[in-house]
């Protein structure tokens, strides 16, 4: 609700660095002690607001726990879909999507993407959104291996198993990978995507590529 | 506690079968409403006791959900782990436990797989145990990657990666499997053995097989 948000807050002091802040702090409280056991004064208290203040940014805990998907999903758009997009090739698509995804996930220790079972706490229509566009992924990658089938270069496989099998790999990430670890995101993004088309590419293919 | 529980409770009545059916109403109960927003009385409505005849078969909420975790793991120690021991050739074992790992995580809708995220919840001596028993698992899924490079059998992948996306293929599973679907939960998991085998092992000695 942009015009709204709009009326709410002066146009100046940039509202939207002080939203995304509150933001980024209440991603952090819901994924370590659970969405339903944080209190808005945890949040409050957190940012050194009073609750009063935080209810001027958000009218309730729901409505900051969906502010926070769509903004997850908001990058998917934007960094994972959008550029796939523009990508003609289906295989070269592939691997972009799995490299995109991958590095989006794993920001700031994959807090964002390790909310998203908590839809469950969602309102009906907020949780509707949130469904609509995962599947929207889904049907983008599973579109990619069929038109990868139609070239002839797919396995003999389930197009929606597959899709989900990936989308699984990549969505596990954040419950394994560490900043600080032995390898760069970009490094296990890679692992990840050579399994991938070994997995789904017929070898004839890949030893061309 | 079984030497507890076994004080606790008189050795009439099938008091095992009272505790897993206690279990399995909470299991489903915390899937459907979030560990943090189920109360005591939640559960022992659905399963019309008393609270305190509840309280009878488990001192608290947290006792409950480690009770469930460690149902899970044994099924996956029973199912899973104890019968790849057996298998000698590490790439039929690996098959094996792919295979049964799915047939146990999709049991029940997947409840208490979908659970797992909630080990948050636990006081840290639970937690502990429950993640000693997942590093046990994926030790094994890597040391049995590492037998079939041993063999000259495994593509050039790094080791920890694959363990980790496999088994977050398999993990994914109770998210999207849908008993009443397209496939039963055995083509499921063929399919996923499939696209693993083509990840991991060397194009010539799938042909070999």
């Amino acid at each position: 609700m942009p015009s709204s948000r709009a009326a709410r807050l002066p146009a100046v002091a940039e509202p939207d660095s002080r939203r995304a802040e509150i933001c980024r702090a209440a991603a952090r409280i819901f994924c370590d002690q659970g969405f339903d056991a944080t209190a808005m004064s945890d949040i409050a208290r957190a940012l050194r607001m009073t609750k009063a203040g935080l209810y001027h940014y958000f009218p309730s805990k729901e409505a900051m726990l969906f502010e926070i998907m769509t903004f997850g999903l908001d990058r998917m758009d934007e960094e994972v879909i959008a550029p796939a997009l523009a990508v003609r090739d289906p295989a070269a698509r592939l691997r972009q999507m799995i490299m995109q995804h991958a590095r989006i996930i794993t920001r700031a220790e994959g807090v964002v993407a390790q909310l998203f079972h908590e839809q469950r706490a969602l309102p009906a229509h907020m949780r509707k959104v949130v469904n609509n566009q995962e599947r929207r992924y889904f049907r983008l990658v599973r579109d990619t291996l069929k038109e990868i089938r139609g070239a002839g270069r797919l396995r003999n496989l389930d197009l929606s198993i597959a899709a989900l099998s990936l989308i699984g790999m990549i969505q596990w990430l954040p419950r394994w990978f560490r900043q600080d670890g032995r390898l760069t995101i970009d490094q296990a993004a890679d692992e990840i995507a050579n399994l991938a088309f070994a997995a789904l590419l017929k070898p004839v293919d890949r030893k061309k590529r």
